[in-house]
């Protein structure tokens, strides 16, 4: 292993969320929040400490950075960024254990939006807007962010980072240089983050409140600065935050190719159309099963468009109490959850084009076994799928469901019921945030104990990283020399 | 399509039907049992003509029987021997409704066990035998009885039925001939039967129940003959249970090499080794967290054991409520009721070798994320292990998740809780029979509407026959000529 490397890149990683705290600090500075000022400059300091010892140590790497040490890499980054993230919720005594403040700051990072607290009201407007900032930078990536804006690192390790922490099945190239991909990714999340926060500033929300709202937005987060989330606001703020949640879950690239005027290849991509499909599909059912429950139908449609947007992205907002929904209703959110949003978008979940890669590989299977002497080759969007491609999301459906049984075993052990542990589960893992049940929209994870909340800050990771890079700190092979 | 083929061989699974109900129609004349006695007579004479009509229709069959014959024909066969099974609960009267007597009888015939009765002790003595006599057809699958007794049809028919019959994810071959490997088997369940019934009329439990519980626990079916299940009867005869439960558990050709004494085989049998440990461990785990709920340490004991072992072989046989009992240990079972028995016992589920399976395949993909080049391996008790069979394992646990998602989907409209939709799920589909909340041990099925039942019975089928037979039946490619 070339830790060595692994120590550069992870002192590179540190400062750059140094520099991400000083707006925070500014905030707080303006707000005159002494508390806070102090646990952010405090924290700064300890990066700062952190970045010379780790500059320091590891001088003279060798150059050579193989698959399994991005993999690692990854893995040990997002740990690291988390423990010293979390600082500014514990220093400031805004968040008094330093497990429930990893906790928050893990579902942060990676986007879930789960949250210990119980009054968000009472935070500082500094903490408020670190908060909701990590839910943005989580979303991209913050190595992706680094590969995009920092110098050149040879072909192989910018490959191996992207490939690791970048949702979905398959990352595809967009231009040539992987650099220049992970930069036009980024700008264009920067200007559809832009249009959201206009949108919301036009619709009368005030500024701070409205940059945060589109950060939990962007990254399919979903921490609220409000306790009731985005219920007490008006139906256009409401109606622009459904909009943009789909949006984001949507994979990138099509973005992309909408700027260069491909047109036709966004129109037929398979993926696009099926989670599109099945969000229309999900809210027609909705309408139709809670239609008794508001008062107008607009009401209606606003809250099933909102609900099913919000959980099939992972981002977790909520309008109504979803938990008080006939049981049809509810079920369909929760297989919602477990499907997420587009493969290359900033949502969790198992994503559309691994359902769609598994359908695909079934019919096949299915063929074969039917006219065993043919063969069948799985197409997605008319080229053929590498059976290295469906081996990996086979594997993946298989840890999937290996860790969401293990987490929810364990976290059994505190004697809540099965619906709100399930819930639990599949709502941390999938980085989708508020459950049902006891950790319903109208409820949180204070109750769980300590040793639950590691394992679901584990989760939570383990999902944000597409499981691998979580998996392969326990594996035994990454420690073993060729 | 070969249809006349398929038509003969309906026509003699049928009689063999109609033959094992003989026995039934007997106790109901000894018993007295008017109604019943004439609701066999009715049933039989119907056989009769049925079998009449296809064997004059299907005359001259072409001799070619492909892989896709297979499949379609076990699906149409088990269909056809629950829509005519299911008649004498009708005609007598003693089940009102044909779509309840259906899901009655599927789910013995599946050994799922699941009842939509309230009161089993009403049923007459006929009844009650044919019911659980089902399971004991179910469970090592009647048309592997039928390739075993009667004339030879050629090797690849026998192989392909075998196989779509049989459960788990490959049928391994005893002795060169298929049909000589079916009476083995089919032998081995017999003598297993008769051990089982004996040692619990030793243990003072009248004939008839002693026969109807061991048709129960051999098929790993559960239909109880009382409301309480087995919690009345003695220490002594739960724990003979117990045993029988996880004996039937167990990959039948364990017992033929046990046989042929090669003791060392079956001791380092990597299946047989998982599904032990998992037992031992659950139940470890069970008594501790049970330890406070009963009076001593041998009632503990006793309880854990026999539900455990009831749950992982899924027979759904109990003595206890277990629905009362503390999270941690209905989670467990939860767990239980998904991985399953070993693949070729009569148990459902995943099944451990899948399982086993799996997680090879997990490792060896970690393994090849680690170091691309290397070329890794998936092995088996030893030997490699087939590509095909991985990727049928995978298609496999795509299928189940697909269908667990939408039956549980299905059946929510009824407005049942969470936690009761998805215990009803995973009860019928992994054909293990009561559930936990409203279909719990001390609950059933009876509250569900038509479609759910119907919806449930095609979910046992599709779990007893391991998916594809029923999936088949609706493949636009089955209808397809080459």
């Amino acid at each position: 292993m070339n830790y060595k490397m692994m120590g550069r890149f992870l002192a590179q990683i540190l400062a750059i969320e140094g520099l991400f705290m000083i707006p925070a600090l500014a905030i707080s500075l303006f707000s005159g929040e002494s508390m806070a000022v102090r646990a952010f400059l405090l924290t700064i300091g300890i990066i700062i400490l952190l970045v010379a010892v780790l500059y320091l140590v590891c001088r003279g790497a060798p150059s050579v950075f193989r698959a399994r040490e991005g993999l690692v890499c990854v893995g040990l980054c997002w740990i690291a960024l988390s423990l010293v993230g979390c600082l500014p919720f514990y220093l400031s005594r805004e968040i008094p254990s330093y497990i429930d403040s990893f906790f928050e700051i893990v579902s942060g990072f990676t986007t879930t939006g789960a949250s210990i607290l119980k009054d968000v009201e009472a935070l500082s407007n500094g903490i408020l807007y670190w908060r909701s900032f990590s839910h943005w930078l989580g979303g991209m990536g913050v190595l992706v962010f680094l590969l995009a804006f920092t110098s050149e690192k040879g072909q192989g390790f910018t490959m191996h980072l992207l490939r690791a922490e970048s949702p979905g099945p398959d990352v595809g190239k967009l231009v040539p240089k992987m650099r220049n991909t992970a930069a036009i990714l980024y700008l264009i999340y920067v200007a559809l983050t832009a249009a959201n926060i206009l949108l919301l500033v036009i619709g009368g929300m005030p500024l701070l409140e409205a940059v945060c709202t589109a950060f939990g937005t962007a990254g399919t987060g979903g921490f609220g600065i409000k306790n009731d989330s985005l219920a007490s606001y008006s139906p256009y703020l409401q109606n622009v935050t459904t909009v943009f949640m789909m949006l984001f879950g949507v994979n990138f690239s099509c973005y992309y190719l909408l700027l260069i005027r491909r047109w036709t290849t966004v129109f037929r991509d398979e993926e696009l159309r099926l989670y599109l499909g099945i969000i229309l599909g999900s809210i027609v059912l909705i309408i139709l099963d809670t239609r008794d429950l508001y008062g107008t139908l607009e009401e209606t449609i606003r809250h099933a468009a909102f609900q099913v947007s919000s959980i099939i992205t992972t981002t977790g907002y909520t309008t109504t109490d979803y938990d008080l929904w006939p049981s049809f209703s509810k079920t369909i959110l929760l297989c919602l959850m477990v499907i997420g949003a587009c493969a290359g978008s900033t949502g969790g979940g198992l994503k559309v084009a691994r359902l769609l890669l598994l359908f695909k590989t079934l019919r096949r299977n299915i063929r074969q076994m039917l006219q065993p002497r043919r063969v069948e080759l799985v197409r997605n969007n008319g080229h053929t799928v590498d059976q290295k491609v469906l081996d990996n999301t086979n594997a993946y459906l298989a840890a999937y469901m290996i860790i969401l049984f293990s987490i929810f075993t364990i976290i059994s052990l505190d004697g809540f019921s099965i619906e709100t542990n399930l819930s639990a589960t599949l709502c941390t893992f999938n980085n989708i945030g508020p459950g049902m049940a006891a950790v319903g929209p109208t409820c949180n994870f204070s109750g769980y104990s300590p040793l639950s909340k590691l394992v679901l800050s584990w989760g939570m990771l383990a999902g944000r990283l597409e499981i691998f890079p979580m998996l392969v700190l326990f594996s035994k092979s990454t420690r073993k020399r060729r």
